[in-house]
């Protein structure tokens, strides 16, 4: 992983947020090629799920809404993790991951849990920590202004559930999507950016009749197409199937709203198969409590049945950056060549940042007048490359570590059949 | 402009966020039209400044640095508005718009300015507000772990210029370009998306030898290169000509990085013409602070004069929404038909949300199965609509509202010689 997190920075992939002033933990910058991945990335989502999708809208709503959505979201009570302190150290710690690596209860955490800093057995009980982040809204810091940033953009959705289908005209089933930043106060992000306080999600919620309404597709069987619609569009990625898998959450480990849920797994170099996305069946939870807690009416009528509900809901939740972070290490490859170890990433020519390099094999005039040619031609649809210094060698070398997919050459046979060598 | 927010909302632009829970002051979500619109303007934008100059990279940084950056930009002590309160009613009002409504100077409110509100002479002395929203970092609400979110983009690009600069090989001049959110706690947020509190910017600073240094462009040069080059690509994107100018910022309205400043000033409906974009000559002012305060050295070692010395940097700055805003007021259109006031938004292709609308005439089975074959062929690379639900009158005056370039009409000719009708 170490490799992996080195390329990132020398080649213009991802850069530690803050590095003059040594950082800040948990936060990320993309650079030049990072940013055109994460830009693929995201564009493919949206071109495959919004546009050649009739039943799908957009949506880019805000990342701090009135604090009222994450009551009733149950964010405010419940999106907590379990904190300890050390009386002795003064450290803070996660009560689960504490016990875990002493293979012990959280609730034997203040009898038996020892500190993992200092060794002293004097951990406090754990202590519910949210994990929004909160800000103040306004010329006054006092509680009635007090707002978070959103710690995921399926909110935004819900609460503009009617203005959509208003001005949108959809008729259940339909979906609509977001991309956007969400943060969480994460106490030990690790792992590269695979867990980040500042991420951003591609989350479609997917709006279908609840179970038993006759001929319509049950939640259950919306669950599995997604399931498998998803698996699908990985693979179409460029990731190789054989790191990835499904894993279906326990009933112990659905989250409060949640009545199914199952995640697509990658392969990662560090700690091997964790969550890359995850599907959710919501149920009507969400549209419930927005409608109780705001008093509007969010159910739907259903010319068909003559029936009034609240639509039940599929979530496929997928991270850019965790999806970013699959995409590199799938491509990150490693051969000998002349006794040295060379890198290189292996990106689909779709999600690769650069699309082309091109390269006149001398200075001579008629070569670099050609590839010039060849390249602007390209850059008017493309994100290319012209690099016309060091040895051809060096500058393939370059292109392959930067995970540009074709390199064309321009040499003396070019000016006289007007052929080029792709590579 | 009432008209004009209220097509917003009915046609899936814009919608107030959280209104459900009556809104949040400063805070809007953006629709399935609304999405679509900012889409392409970034797109646009983002293709027109990075893929097609082979000198600009671009990055991707994150909304919550190091607050180290914003003492060293000077945004901790001098980003502020001046805020007075009454002592008798308890509000609070800005103290430049107070002394303007009242034509006194600022000094003279505590003697002689008087409460909008409640009329009363209790006012205080102005005090600085910081119009950064603030927030804690880590599990611990204290001193150590307060950051900001971002007030701009452009601090993103300055405290990566070194990374940027050695992964990329970029020589003088070259540019770094951002997109993305940044957020300022306005005291009144106005104008519908004018001015909010969450906003989305594109920045490009480019980066240009000092002034005095020989046979290169200087700073000056390149502020008039970007101040032309900016206006035209206004044009372009199919704003009206008489609807935008230039207007050169006072000495006194300088910013206290910048020593020359001109805004692209777009006539809005509200209060006329208003800043669209700004051009700044920021000189070497962030990167000098930059290094200074985190002891990196950020100059520039030029091999043709043997050089040492800080870049200076010329800085286009473009608000999406506000563009979006000035795309939709520039489109918007109204006229009478058969005694009736129709209503239109006339987008240049490039920018319309949904490029065309495939109608059936009819719902016969041939004229269906036609339409869907035109619009299955379309979706695969544009967001395009079919509809076949009302009168054909109907079904235009729906896209004329959503701002849709084309309608392809299939009619009863359209199955015998395979044309169809286009407006």
């Amino acid at each position: 992983m170490d490799k992996i997190v080195s390329l990132c920075k020398r080649k213009g992939y991802i850069f530690q947020d803050s590095e003059i002033y040594n950082g800040l933990n948990g936060f990320w910058d993309f650079g030049p090629l990072g940013v055109e991945l994460k830009n693929n990335i995201k564009r493919i989502w949206w071109r495959d799920i919004v546009h050649r999708r009739e039943d799908v809208a957009g949506l880019d709503s805000s990342i701090i809404n009135n604090p009222k959505v994450w009551e009733a979201s149950g964010h405010i009570n419940s999106f907590t993790d379990p904190l300890v302190d050390c009386r002795n150290c003064k450290q803070r710690f996660r009560a689960d991951h504490l016990a875990e690596d002493q293979s012990i209860a959280e609730s034997e955490i203040f009898e038996k849990g020892q500190c993992p800093a200092c060794g002293k057995k004097e951990l406090t009980e754990p202590k519910a920590f949210n994990l929004m982040f909160k800000t103040f809204v306004g010329p006054v810091e006092q509680d009635a202004s007090v707002a978070y940033l959103r710690p995921e953009t399926c909110q935004g959705i819900f609460i503009n559930y009617n203005n959509i289908r208003q001005s949108s005209r959809l008729k259940l089933p339909f979906g609509i999507a977001q991309i956007g930043k969400a943060f969480r106060n994460e106490v030990n992000p690790r792992n590269f950016i695979f867990r980040s306080r500042e991420f951003e999600q591609m989350e479609l919620e997917w709006f279908c009749y609840p179970p038993r309404i006759e001929e319509q597709q049950s939640p259950d069987d919306w669950f599995e197409y997604w399931k498998k619609s998803r698996m699908e569009w990985h693979l179409k990625m460029g990731i190789q199937k054989d790191n990835l898998r499904y894993r279906d959450h326990e009933a112990t480990e659905l989250s409060h709203y949640a009545k199914a849920a199952v995640d697509v797994e990658y392969n990662f170099p560090f700690g091997g198969f964790k969550e890359l996305e995850g599907i959710a069946y919501r149920t009507d939870f969400d549209l419930k409590q927005h409608s109780q807690v705001s008093g509007k009416d969010m159910q739907y009528f259903d010319e068909q049945s003559g029936q009034k509900f609240f639509a039940h809901v599929i979530e496929p939740s997928l991270g850019v950056d965790r999806m970013a972070l699959a995409l590199i290490c799938d491509a990150y490859q490693e051969d000998e060549q002349e006794g040295q170890t060379r890198v290189y990433l292996k990106f689909s020519p779709a999600v690769a940042p650069v699309k082309a390099a091109v390269f006149p094999l001398t200075k001579d005039e008629k070569l670099v007048g050609m590839a010039r040619k060849i390249y602007e031609r390209l850059q008017e649809d493309y994100l290319v490359t012209y690099d016309e210094s060091g040895s051809i060698g060096r500058r393939y070398r370059r292109q392959d570590e930067a995970g540009t997919p074709f390199c064309i050459t321009v040499d003396f046979d070019s000016s006289e059949d007007q052929t080029v060598t792709i590579r």
